[in-house]
C-alpha cells in the first residue's frame, strides 16, 4: 500500500482530526506542511488536492481525499483491523452515524465560531465580538445539556466504546478548553468525565505534542 | 422487520432528504406529521426521538435515529440490495464520502442561508436581508465553479452513478430553483445538466407530489 501523506497544519483543528485517527490506528504517515499564513492552500499545487482550498487533504498513491470527516471514515474502514476499532457493526453503526452528524451539524458550527472569536481572532490581532460569543455560549450550553443526558446512559456517544463520533470532537474541545468556555464542560459531570477521558488518550497526546514541537 | 416511521414535515428540506432515499429504495413507510408551526418539535413526545428538537426523525421498532444524513446512510446500507444502489464499494466509497461531506460543509450552509432569506423569511412575513443574500450568492458561485469542474469529468459527484452524494443536494436545489439563484445553476452547463437529471428522477417527483398534495 502506498505511503499516506497528510497535507495540512498542526494548528488546524480539521487537520488534527485526521492526525488523531492515524495515531489511533497506529499507521505511519508523512506530514506535508501547508503554510496557511502564506496562502498556500489557495494556490496550486494544493488546489489540485482540494479545490475548496482548505486543509487537510490526504494523498495515498492515486487516491486523493479532502474534508476531514471523509478522511477519518476512510481510514477507520480501510484499516478496520489495525489499532483502535473506531467503528461499530450493524444497527450500532447507525447510532454512531447519528452522533457523527451531531458533531458536524450541532457541535462544530457553534464551537468553531467560539474558537474563532476567542482564540484565532486575538491571535491575528482582531477584536473578539462579545455578542457573538454570548449567543454561541448559550447555544453550546443547550447542546451540552443533550450530551450530558446521553453520556449519563452511555459511556461514549455512540456506545460503550470510544469511536469516531467521540474522536471528531477532540480538536474543538481541546482548543475551547483554553478559553472561558471550559466552565460549560466543567459544569456537567458526565460531559467533564468524558472530556477528561478522551483528551487523555495516548493518540491525542501525540497530536498535542506535534503542536508544541512546532 | 418493523415498519419505518418518518417524523417530519413535507416542506422541511431535511425531511425531504429522507423521503427521497426511501422512494429510491422502494421501501414502504409511514409519515408522522410534526407540526412545526405549533412547535411540536420542541416538546415531548418528539424530543424523545430527537433531543435537539429538529425534524426529521426515524423510528423502526426499537431503533430511533435523527439527523437526516445519518438516516439516509442507514437506509442506503441496511437496504443495499433494494431499489437504487446509492453507495459504492471500496476506495470509491471514500470519494463518495468526500462529496457527502462537501454537501454538508460547503453547499448546505450557503444554500440553507439563501433559502431562509429568499423563501422562508417572506413566507413567515419577515424581511429578506439583501446583504446576506449577496454574500451567500457570491459564495455559492464559487462552490458551483468547483462542481462544474467535477461534473465535467464525472457524470455524478462521486462516480458514474447517482448516489447519496447527489441525492443529499436535491431538497436545497429544488427550493433554491424557485428563486433568483436559479441563474447560478443555469449559467454552468454541467451543473445545469446534473440538476435537470437528478430533479427528474421518479423518486424525487414523489417527494414533490407530497408537497402539492399537502
Ligand atoms: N469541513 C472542512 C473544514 C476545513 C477547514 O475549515 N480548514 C481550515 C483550517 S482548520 C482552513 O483550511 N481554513 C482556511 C480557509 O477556509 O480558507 C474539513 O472538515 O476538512
Ligand atoms: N442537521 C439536521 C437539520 C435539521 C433541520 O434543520 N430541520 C429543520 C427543518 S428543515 C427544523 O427542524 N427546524 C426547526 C428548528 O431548528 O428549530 C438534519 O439534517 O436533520
Amino acid at each position: 500500500m502506498a505511503a499516506i501523506k497528510v497535507y495540512g497544519s498542526v494548528i488546524s483543528t480539521a487537520t488534527q482530526r485526521v492526525f488523531a485517527t492515524l495515531y489511533e490506528k497506529e499507521l505511519e504517515f508523512e506530514v506535508v506542511a501547508v503554510n496557511l499564513g502564506a496562502g498556500e492552500h489557495k494556490k496550486q499545487p494544493f488546489l489540485a488536492l482540494n479545490p475548496f482550498g482548505q486543509v487537510p487533504a490526504l494523498e495515498q498513491g492515486d487516491l486523493k481525499l479532502f474534508e476531514s470527516r471523509a478522511i477519518t471514515q476512510y481510514i477507520a474502514h480501510e484499516y478496520a483491523d489495525k489499532g483502535t476499532n473506531l467503528i461499530c457493526a450493524g444497527k450500532q453503526m447507525a447510532i454512531l452515524s447519528v452522533w457523527v452528524e451531531v458533531e458536524a451539524h450541532q457541535f462544530d458550527p457553534v464551537t468553531s465560531k467560539l474558537n474563532w472569536e476567542l482564540i484565532f481572532k486575538p491571535m491575528f490581532g482582531m477584536t473578539t465580538d462579545t455578542a457573538v460569543v454570548e449567543e454561541n455560549e448559550a447555544e453550546l450550553a443547550k447542546i451540552l445539556d443533550v450530551y450530558e443526558a446521553r453520556l449519563s446512559v452511555s459511556k461514549y456517544l455512540a456506545c460503550g466504546c470510544f469511536t469516531l463520533a467521540d474522536l471528531h470532537h477532540l480538536p474543538n474541545i481541546a482548543t475551547l478548553s483554553r478559553t472561558q468556555c471550559k466552565k460549560l464542560f466543567d459544569a456537567r459531570p458526565h460531559v467533564s468525565a468524558w472530556v477528561a477521558d478522551i483528551t487523555a488518550r495516548p493518540a491525542w497526546a501525540k497530536v498535542v505534542a506535534m503542536q508544541t514541537n512546532h
